[in-house]
């Protein structure tokens, strides 16, 4: 990665509005991409990478300005990550990650806590990790007087080992009811192993976690209030905000793929020989294939844009957030989510056909954008997604807020 | 079609918003779906629901206030073809042919011109025809002292059957210059002929026309001063104007034939005997199908309501569209169109799947949604809408405009 | 349709090989096709054309050698199937039933019946239909004396009103057991309604029979000895046998919806004015799309071959079929029908982007081949199919037969 | 690799039907299989894996009996390649190059160098690479008295790392002659360079060679007599040849995608939590996928054999082969090249969604079988395939023959 320092960023005109974020990610991204391919290959732990992410500012995007924040919303995040994943799909991930695990104080906390995180988050320019891996009941977590100590084991912990504090997950012993708690990464206790060697997302550090009696007090319980839970609509938000970062990424790393090769179409693929046309890029299968997958994204892109916009109304006014809204935000996203990993994944492997044989050299690393998606879209189930948006439209049933949706 | 009169719509509250007039919109298609099939099935030409789209104040939709229009924007006028064309294809298009033909006056014309067309479309609710075939230059327009004389044929004169005033289109006699004139419909000389008889859209009465020394002054040709036409980039905005209002039908009708199928199954499709289901809407394939249906249909919504709104900014400022901006505004449109037909057409094909062997007697009418996309959708080849999105990605190539791009 | 008689098929030499039957049934094709699409549009009963399958002597193409037949085999039958269907999908569907229904006797009745009902078909050129549609308990079968008699109603008889004799399905009063007769179509007591209206397979005379009391013999309850039933796999080869007549008639007339736009391609469809090419035959757009669906279609139909023939094996030994054998047929002709579902849906809609705006004349006819197929691949669903396919995959699972698979 | 020595062979029962070799080509799968996955990963050139196919006679599948070849055709030897290339999709590569540069000779040569070149090839085993990419005019080829010398660089020497003797293609100084020769692989003046790194078909040992003055009687030239090439219509038959191997691996990759995600399916992929089933292989979306997926195998399979055995006619009767009888062959391997891409990019890609998130841990390889495909299928632009079977559906066009078509 070409060095920046924080001076760099800092000599910029300062973001304000959605454009001028927009633009700034554009930017990071711009710098992400000079050796995207090649860091992607290499696996190396994305140190430098975060710091960017700091330098820049986009790590505090949705913090509160006062506290040095950026003071923007979903609609802007969404697009700030898709922005990044262009560039690095695994920055995109880590990046809305962090969005997500920021937001998640407001989501489940009391106005106290979140007020006071995201004050911390802000200022301190906070890169947020999370070991928070609800299918596996994998974490216990016991009461020490006023404290909690966590225990266990998550077997993925995504951005923990680039971060500066992180979000356990645990069921309180003896209960069903679980608890969210934002420690710091490099708490005793806290042990990261190097054990994510999956063929996409490389990057994201998405490896195992061992927790050995992590202690953080009983009132960074995120949401409880003399030890009880306040439950309420806006905590069952968690999931569609965060299947629609993934679509984010999946719709930037689609993006990417399309970009990369069109460059490569441009400058470097041979017209075929008895094609009869002199450069690539007049030939008609060529120019139909760039016009077919660019449709198809700007569609999905356009429904990304509609569904954060939805989403942010119900943001914007928590406490009236009701079951209907929540569930139909719940299945816009869904259906969001099913049309980009189709989407994402046809483009990922049909640019390939609009590059040619010699752009499947390893040193080229086209494969990484088929890779990243193909394996961060089996999350969970998108057939479950159509199903979710299937029933409502016959039924108008409502998705059960699950973990996933 | 259930009967309403005029004094029905007039006492119902008077719409002034755009959610309003797209509720106003709704309410008349409720009306046209009664008999939408049967309708379609005897070919009936359209007297009645024309007289409703009037009624309801739908034709004024886009007239300016001060003469009794509804002051709505291009954004709006899509939704409304939209839900139209739900319950009736036939309909949409004929509604949206008629928003471009009275729009044609400021696209083309003289503010002078056009504001006097609007005004009086406003006044009296005329319903606009057109004789506008460009492909085929088969009408001549001779001078006669200050008259123009057009005379000639075309195959297509959507809508004029039903029409108050109608939309001719020739080329001045011994140059290139094509002429636009609005005429009464009931002009001595104009012979619209009962032949279209295609296997969809078949109430658009899109029949061939005679026209046969039809005489208007040479004031009234659009866009001529002094008998010397006065060209703008604005002039160009006719095709993506119209071509989003195809794009709007095309979805409308996909939405209509979603949401009548999703009735039948929910009522009437058996479960399959050896599925272990009591209940057709329990099957899986069947959840299945109606969540990937719909969640492509809600994708190229989004993109529709994306590239409306990026072409009411064009609208609101005509004198300030540059060339870029009407081409990346077509190519948008195209990949729009692009969209609408594939996804339109599987949705059409497709829904039998989850209605059943029952659902094709004919009397259901099941089919007229395939059969009236597939019609239209032919109307200028897609591919070339596909070619128009490749070039500009791969080269920044702006679509030359021609009467289809 | 031109007119033949028995004498002109008499005149050309007789067909001995299974490449000889195929070629008279593409010469019997080539008549049917001569009006097929205007014939399609009248609805008018097929009398001549039946007639013109029995002068050809395409009904008996699986009788007796001895007397008078054909003595060809399934894979031929399923050939000459698919080149009637060509022509005339509903023409290929009665002739393929006919083709089941005269050897449901072999299928299901003892020796002396087949070879019974075998010579006597085969000596008057009987036409087959069939009063069967096991999915209704509707018919009831009371014995008196000697002799059965059937009472009841079923909404689909295919081909019954042109034939000469009908099998008969009803179940034994007081019990579970299904019992099968050939009787005179002509019968007292047997009345084909004119009520089959759907939207395609229009002129297979597929509507609804009251049968009122007909009366059988006992001995002519196929596959009863003693009134008692003697079942064995072989019974059971009903379904895929039948099922893949379906896939034939699907293939034939994907085959005929792109032969049909083909030659519309060549002689009539216009080139774009604006995509540099003389001849529509040159755009590449036309071209490629020839060339997917042609080797879509031709996948699909070797797919039918190989089945078919892996099918003629256990018919070549009706004894020795196990279930392991009847299951691995019937898994087999499960894929072959999902893909000509899909394939022949998607062939017969898209053509017209092919042929252009002006092939949606209603006189072209050229909807009838998708209508045709969607009516009848909604049969049974094609989603129960492919779980067939994949359960077998998944768990070498074999299909329980039933009536439909 | 599970180690087996020549011995292991020689006490199986040696092969005679293609059903035996077919048989004997599973049984070395089943050893390449055992560790596939890891040697893709390590890159390790296939020495012991080469030495394998040459142990268990498949080398000589093609070779005449009577020097100890198999005496089978290209149906069996395409059946072979796909057994291989279920296990491993680079041997499957390997070994269909072998036997097409084995058979060059036949196409190719005179009848005295073909029989020669085929018993000494039999007699010793010989695996064969090629130095022949026609596309680059990169190989000079110069007389020097009864020699011919061969000096340059070829891109692509696929195998010949791994092989005993190696075919050089080059173009005839100051003609526009090529020129084909085989010569020993460890000749002085071969240099095979290792750098071949692309994302699949990793051990096909595809990278570039050095050829400086490599020397080889006129006499070994390929065809000519006398110094002059005696063209025949069968000569041009190398590229439907070669292309239905490619095909062939197609298939079997695409098929051990299917059969490796089968079986993690079966055995380690979990239940949805919210799907209310007990085991994965109960989801309707999983049995529904393994069903669509087969499904589109088993056509292009078909279709394969089909067009396999229409070859095969071709090679029986050299002599016989005409414009027109190659001009269909060569259509109809494009055909099955066009659905055999298709089908195998969507299997290998879609497998993941029935085996779930953690089958894209690396360890795992599940990823291999699309970056196989994805590389080869790029060899040669697909569109011109699909472009070759339009023209002839169109115009009944001949494909030019070319290297490539």
């Amino acid at each position: 990665m070409s060095t920046t320092t924080p001076a760099d960023w800092q000599a910029r005109p300062a973001p304000h509005t959605a454009e001028d974020w927009i633009a700034r990610a554009a930017a990071v991204a711009a710098v992400l991409a000079t050796d995207a391919a090649a860091r992607e290959r290499a696996g190396a732990t994305p140190y430098g990478e975060v710091a960017l992410l700091k330098d820049s500012g986009l790590v505090t995007l949705l913090g509160p300005v006062e506290h040095g924040g950026g003071g923007q919303n979903w609609i802007t995040a969404y697009r700030v990550v898709r922005e990044i994943a262009k560039a690095d799909g695994s920055l995109g991930q880590l990046l809305g990650y962090h969005y997500l695990w920021n937001w998640a104080a407001r989501l489940v906390g009391t106005r106290e806590q979140w007020e006071h995180v995201e004050a911390e988050a802000a200022r301190n320019r906070w890169f947020f990790g999370g070991a928070v891996n609800p299918r596996d009941r994998d974490v216990v977590v016991t009461e020490d007087g006023d404290d909690l100590v966590f225990t266990g084991r998550k077997s993925f912990s995504t951005g923990s080992r680039v971060s500066d504090v992180t979000v356990l997950e645990g069921v309180l012993e003896g209960t069903d009811r679980h608890v969210f708690a934002i420690v710091p990464s490099d708490s005793a206790g806290l042990t990261f192993h190097d054990d994510w060697d999956n063929i996409g997302q490389r990057l994201t550090e998405s490896g195992s976690v061992t927790i050995d009696g992590v202690r953080t007090p009983w009132s960074s319980a995120a949401g409880y209030v003399d030890r009880e839970f306040r439950p309420r609509v806006y905590n069952t938000l968690n999931v569609p905000t965060i299947q629609l970062v993934f679509v984010s990424f999946y719709l930037g790393i689609a993006a990417g793929a399309l970009e990369t090769a069109a460059a490569y179409t441009r400058t470097r693929t041979r017209p075929w020989p008895h094609g009869g046309h002199d450069r690539a890029v007049d030939e008609p299968y060529v120019v139909d294939t760039y016009g077919d997958l660019t449709a198809k994204l700007w569609a999905v892109e356009a429904l990304a844009d509609a569904v954060a916009a939805e989403g942010q109304e119900l943001h914007d006014d928590p406490d009236a957030v009701t079951e209907q809204a929540r569930g139909d935000f719940e299945v816009r996203v869904a259906a969001a989510k099913a049309r980009a990993t189709e989407v994402a994944l046809e483009i990922a492997s049909r640019v390939f056909e609009v590059t040619g044989a010699r752009s499947t050299a390893t040193a080229e690393g086209l494969d990484r954008f088929w890779r990243d998606i193909r394996t961060h879209t089996l999350h969970d189930p998108v057939a479950y997604k159509r199903r979710e948006v299937g029933r409502w439209v016959l039924e108008g049933e409502l998705p059960e807020p699950t973990w996933y949706s």
